[in-house]
């Protein structure tokens, strides 16, 4: 979100904003203090006795929330995301919102939160941007038990007879920590271990917390876990977490993460905030569980998912939905003049200028992604999502596009103004769901080939005209199949700043291929990972670092963070 | 702890046991529900509001229990300081536990909780042998985003000069991994960072663990992370957390960490569990803001230290009682039947057997840390932790023994009964506060060289008669003095099975050498760790790891833990 100097900060912003104990906002939504855990005052989670009880109740309609191709800054996604919940809790409807939590690496590298901005944010984001509830870290701790755990067979005799060269299980710290990309580890002689080349993921690319946001309950998780490979074995055969007799201990390190966690948005909305997978590596939406409890609490859910419409979205429409089995009412896709002049071939420093014929050009980004949800069967909106530097002709400009090709839009100014600033779009979803139109269908059947999921949506999503394997990738689709793998949906590992392979490809890119590198099993998410490009699993930090100006005083309140 | 086939399990004999809303246990000592941050029903942090109002409260008098020299199972230190509890609180004394937390890595590797035993233990254990509230994970994440920081200093041009070769501060994770002692790490290139050699510690063993420890309040903390030694620079001289300026932002990350945890025993004394840094590396004792609130809380405090009176209470007493400002009114020596024949050299296998003879001649090893309490000027009772196997004679001898040295000791069955086991021992301990023989000083003065602390303890503790330093420990001790650390007091890293450094000289060895092979400055700590022997910083899992047996059910129940 831009900011000039007289604009206050999310942190006060956040601070000067009346919270509401967490009890009274639960008890908006039916929920007793025996319904919770509580975490302090304000944080809550929500037991499974009472999870299993709202299984019977009906469900309340979805709106996910998603985005054209977006900047580096991104657009303001889980800011309208939040004020379109408030918004429509104004208007008396009985509104939850379900996002991811954040992860903590970013937190002390880029400026930038997780939790909305402005006047649309959820509280109490001090706690939400540090540790929360500690879900991240009980992940952590799973996937290097599970790490130490592989290690430990190895240095004991190595009975599953593990190829140490094949290990595909890396260890994972919730940090941004390049110089822990590539290790060697095990070194020391004997007694230290096995030596072999390692790596660490950022905690939000390990397939735990994919399993996390894909399970049901307890005990699928532990089911999923259960099935991760983690291994190949000396004949190739892939080892699993069963293998090595672990599932029951990584489940109970989740016992407590697996619990959806009830917060607030500065207007008192109900807020799950609960899992956080990355958008490339895996799909890129909060959990389940979440969004399943929110539906049962609320009449809305409003939730989002990573990145544009061609990541996020897609995997939560071809992926989140048959696991979750939910289907949304309607979409939001979210665009900014500013994004759209970007994709017009504006560069970075001139945003701030107006640029009415780059706003016309880069429009075709947006086109492109609304064809997209149309495709998945939804009705949608279009949010624009207000900056400061936007001008009146530029707004004016963008609305009479959408107009003359019949899409339906409306500004938003929640990052200033909060629900009242996402009243049109509220009225605009209400709309589109009182029509009716919704006709959901994911775009592939399960029982295609892994090659056909991959060309669905490179064809369909992205716009690509051919799909290139890479020959690793198409041994692995013989590979794949073979281990009966074929079943699983794709989940696609792409930039995010086109929609092609190719992040210098702005606007609407066409004739494009998109060339697929690597697949890599995430069995226990129950998904096929197509790699194209390369993708960072473990962010490095910038030279100034966000650390470096964060402190707290003699209370224990926080400055510099946002 | 021993056990047969009809004896319960702790974890079942936990389950069973009635628990209190933890605002209720609060509500006994004065603590009203806005004194608290509820973690769950059953455990909450004290707010720092309300340990700044205990500050002007007087203080209760605080009661350390300790140990002879242990076998590898532990001699029930933390059953014995919880059945005290109960006890003093039985007989109408208002007590508090004060102990520390358990890591996660050993709970992962080795039966054995840190909770206490049987009928005295600290519930909910479940809960405090996993995640509990987080303040390891916030430990862990504090010390590793430094170390992301500073690979990432390297990394943007090393302002700071730092000698990539002499970089001192390690990564950490709870866990039990040997594959990590010794690895490399920014390997791939330019862009993943700088080639090192690099390894983990177990979190407890982070510098961080003591600091958060020893600090007396946010603040406090503060300056001491600011003063944590990070690396030396191209000119030898040191590099601190001050000097890359992110004493804020790990501060930040420990606010919460920084907050002490209230939770209860089985027969619902309060308990404050609260920070558990290593007994080698550190100082092995639970944190001054929890020892310091428990004192204003109660009127008594029953705490512990790691290890024996060699080590732990020796650091407690030279080094903690300094930080905190509170001097012990009487002392507790753990001994068992099973370690005395031990150290009169019966082999493990032989332990269950009565053997008075090796009892008498391992009795030394009881005299000599009786010996080291008094000449810290104060009043002990020895409490003999009953054991399955211990025989009528053999308990009949060590009391006799124990008496013809006027030596005072009772008889605990804690872990079968809890308080009520632990009756004799409340009374007795009682009545060497109320004779008021507590003299209590250091055994030597901050203005001592280090080589002469190092020299107070292994003559006076140990039973030592040379000292001797290696070149590379006496090169050090010029250079700490230069750099102006020789003020701080000493934490001595040595094995626990032995008054030596040697862990094959049990009993009470005599006319022994303690060689200091190294010093390690942990100046945020405030202590010069000198270093005797190998040091193990980072735990290994054995064969078959306690893992492998854990499961949860539908319930989210645990099994298999302990």
């Amino acid at each position: 979100m831009e900011t000039s100097t007289i604009v206050k900060s999310d942190l006060e912003i956040a601070r000067e904003s009346v919270i509401k104990p967490i009890v009274d906002v639960a008890a908006g939504i039916g929920l007793s203090p025996d319904d919770l855990e509580l975490y302090g005052k304000y944080k809550a989670k929500i037991s499974f006795d009472t999870l299993e009880k709202l299984k019977t109740k009906t469900e309340g309609k979805v709106i996910l929330v998603t985005a054209i191709s977006p900047t580096p800054a991104g657009e303001g996604k889980s800011t309208v995301t939040v004020g379109l919940a408030d918004a429509l809790n104004r208007v008396g409807k009985k509104t939850m919102v379900a996002m991811r939590e954040p992860s903590l690496g970013p937190t002390m590298g880029i400026k930038g939160g997780a939790t909305g901005g402005g006047y649309a944010q959820v509280l109490p984001m001090e706690d939400i941007n540090l540790h929360f509830t500690g879900d991240l870290h009980a992940i952590t701790t799973a996937n290097n038990a599970l790490a130490a755990l592989i290690d430990n067979h190895l240095q004991q005799g190595n009975e599953l007879r593990i190829d140490q060269r094949r290990i595909v299980w890396k260890r994972a710290l919730d940090m941004n920590d390049r110089a822990l990309r590539k290790v060697v580890i095990g070194l020391g002689g004997p007694v230290q271990g096995v030596p072999r080349e390692d790596g660490f993921d950022i905690t939000v690319a390990s397939e735990i917390m994919a399993v996390l946001c894909l399970a049901s309950d307890l005990q699928d998780l532990k089911k999923r876990l259960s099935r991760m490979v983690i291994a190949y074995n000396t004949d190739r055969q892939p080892v699993t977490v069963e293998d090595l007799g672990v599932e029951g201990a990584l489940a109970l390190l989740l016992r407590d993460a697996a619990k959806p966690n009830l917060v607030q948005t500065i207007e008192h909305t109900p807020a799950l905030i609960h899992g956080g997978p990355f958008a490339n590596i895996a799909h890129g939406c909060n959990s389940v569980i979440a969004t399943r409890a929110a539906s049962k609490l609320a009449d809305f859910v409003v939730t989002e998912a990573g990145f544009g419409a061609d990541l996020g979205a897609e995997k939560f429409l071809n992926i989140k939905t048959r696991a979750a089995g939910i289907a949304p009412a309607a979409v939001v896709i979210v665009a900014t003049i500013r994004a759209l002049k970007m994709h017009g071939g504006v560069p970075k420093k001139e945003l701030a200028a107006e640029n009415i014929s780059a706003l016309k050009k880069g429009f075709a980004n947006l086109k492109k992604h609304t064809e997209t949800i149309e495709q998945f069967g939804l009705p949608y909106v279009v949010a624009i999502n207000r900056f400061i530097h936007d001008t009146e002709e530029e707004t004016k400009t963008l609305l009479e596009m959408c107009k003359s090709e019949s899409i339906p839009a409306a500004v938003t100014e929640v990052w200033e103004k909060g629900g009242e600033g996402g009243a049109e779009l509220a009225g605009q979803v209400l709309k589109a769901i009182d029509d009716k139109k919704a006709n959901f269908a994911p775009l592939y059947d399960l029982s295609d080939s892994i090659e056909e999921k991959i060309a669905s949506i490179a064809f369909k999503v992205y716009g690509a005209t051919t799909v290139d394997f890479s020959t690793k990738a198409k041994k692995q689709l013989a590979e794949f199949e073979h281990h009966g793998w074929g079943v699983l949906p794709v989940c696609m590992a792409k930039t995010q700043y086109s929609l092609s392979d190719d992040p210098q490809k702005l606007g609407r890119p066409e004739g494009f291929t998109i060339t697929v590198r690597e697949l890599k099993p995430s069995i226990g998410a129950g998904f096929i990972v197509a790699l194209t490009g390369d993708v960072m699993t473990m962010p490095g930090l910038p030279k100034q670092p966000a650390a470096l100006k964060m402190d707290i005083d003699e209370q224990g309140n926080a400055s510099g963070l946002f």
